[in-house]
């Protein structure tokens, strides 16, 4: 029999603290997640809030922490003085080994420069990236970078290709995940020198994917492929941009089904419909950021996130505990700069020669 | 009394050519619109798409062309074998003084080359940048580049923002348009080196326009400026994906009112409501993109746009050439020129003192 699965939780972090953090345990356990929880904050304060929840009760660990890292703290500043505080703890946690996984809605820079010192990064890289799942018509897709990494060389998108490959398979189930390179046109000579260099490599590479080329925008939401691999600006401003329309498309839906009397009776006659397609575009059932290329699972929620939206964040953490995500990358990371090796001492002897 | 407006049009340009041109016309002049056209392409066909719209016949000059761009042919063969297509003539058309616009739907690429080729690109500028007009909460936002240029220093992004806000306020009739720079934070340190040093230079410039400093990709659907700047890659990613979105959720409202009985029953009593937000969404209302920097107006449709959307290229050609837009981009440009050359002068009084 294998051990349970432990899930540590910085239960003071984001907009709402342990007021979202009890239910949304609730919320997962009621789902039938098999795992324990440790949870670091304030004490008093995680009592209150379990109070009312038995369900969860004997499944949760509380380890007191006094302090909490401010939403607007430094990251220099968090790594250098957050000794103690709910957040370093519940990251401490997964570095011991008595937490497979660690979930925080508090500050991301200071979340990611902990996760870095405490955890260290996978060989050869140098900051963790951030993955997004999309819905799309054919399921979902992972986008990555989406804002730590601003500009990237050719080698570091081959290294989100795989890790976004990793995610895809640990957390959606596909068996060999398709990848795409974002870029402004599919012929080979599009782009700037970053982009295709990554494509030279990645239709070179033997890794654990399947690598489809160049593909556009409107690929993403398309679902033409598992993964989409882009720098942090980019996949930044695609994420932003993405979700700022949704909103304006709930608010132009909103106006029009309360737009007159006819209207408002469409809507009560089909709202069963109207409900399912409001679900379909719900931020909470996508929350949820896991730092790729740490040593050890970290995922960000949402500072806003509610108790269906931290949830989430905390089922997509118990996902990437019980596969062999981090394994198969480094693998792939390993394959990668074999290949690359050798690629340089054929040239190396060739000019020898 | 002001010469009437005369617009050129390569009328064989596109997926359908004629038959959508001239019903295209026919809309646009039962909206009121008051010019003449000179059509370039092959006669009969012309002829015959005009047969049963007596409204435009004695507006439109058939100039008769034999040949025609073909989609997939490069640039440098448009500029070298293109003379005397229809679409190197509705260019010329401008050149030569009797149109003051030109609208056609074929070959980007070659529009763009022959544009350059003949009316030439204003002082210091290398290659025109296109304008993506979106619609927001709030109204439009002009985003640049979408497409044409895919590294831009921070003068390029300094040049976008003086033609998004000429282009805006022609078209969308702002007194002073708000002009953001696209980046992934609001924070003056966010980004990479050439938006952060574009972000100083429109701070200090004196230009006919409000810059308001860093938005984000959400900003775009907010409506949070009239101007959105970025660099061609991330506006071309960011445009299409925001399309790709677009239909997804056209797909998603489809699928959710044909889902039962009782959802067909909703849509079909909402449905007036529910065509006023197909509208909202509809792409032929956003069509038309002009080349912005280049000495003359020019107006790239979509290769596919129905007669609705190329009617829409033809109004947004009407309204840029009744305005003193290209005068406008030109005492903006030259004014920033100025404001470079003197810092630069100041520079080198200072290593000289």
């Amino acid at each position: 029999m294998s051990d349970p699965l432990v899930i540590s939780i910085d239960a003071m972090g984001g907009d709402h603290g342990p007021s979202v953090v009890a239910p949304a345990l609730a919320r997962v356990v009621k789902a039938g997640l098999q795992a324990r929880f440790l949870l670091h904050g304030q004490e008093a304060a995680l009592r209150s809030a379990m109070e009312r929840l038995p369900s969860i009760q004997p499944l949760c660990e509380i380890r007191h922490a006094d302090r909490v890292i401010a939403p607007d703290e430094k990251p220099g500043q968090a790594m250098r003085r957050g000794r103690g505080a709910s957040m370093w703890n519940a990251v401490e946690s997964v570095r011991v080994g008595e937490a497979q996984a660690c979930v925080s809605a508090g500050n991301t820079g200071a979340l990611m420069a902990i996760s870095k010192l405490a955890l260290r990064m996978a060989a050869g890289m140098e900051r963790p990236a951030i993955v997004a799942s999309w819905p799309t018509l054919r399921g979902r897709t992972a986008v990555l970078d989406v804002g730590a990494n601003i500009q990237c060389d050719a080698a570091r998108l081959v290294e989100f290709a795989i890790m976004g490959a990793a995610f895809h398979h640990a957390v959606h189930g596909s068996v060999r995940p398709t990848v795409g390179l974002l870029n402004v046109g599919s012929e080979d000579e599009k782009g700037h020198e970053e982009v295709r260099e990554a494509n030279r490599m990645l239709r070179q590479l033997v890794l654990d994917l399947e690598y489809k080329g160049f593909v556009e925008g409107d690929d993403i939401a398309k679902g033409t492929v598992d993964v989409v691999v882009t720098d942090g600006f980019t996949g930044n401003v695609a994420l932003k941009t993405g979700e700022g329309l949704a909103r304006f498309v709930r608010a132009e839906l909103r106006r029009t089904f309360t737009s007159g009397l006819l209207a408002r009776l469409g809507a009560l006659i089909a709202q069963a419909a109207l409900r399912r397609l409001g679900e379909r575009f719900d931020p909470s059932t996508i929350n949820g950021g896991p730092f790729l290329g740490v040593n050890g699972i970290v995922v960000k929620s949402h500072g806003g996130a509610d108790a269906r939206g931290f949830a989430t964040a905390i089922r997509l953490a118990a996902d990437l505990a019980g596969s062999d995500f981090i394994a198969q990358i480094d693998r792939n990371l390993r394959q990668m700069t074999a290949a690359m090796r050798e690629a340089a001492d054929e040239v190396g002897e060739r000019n020898k020669a």
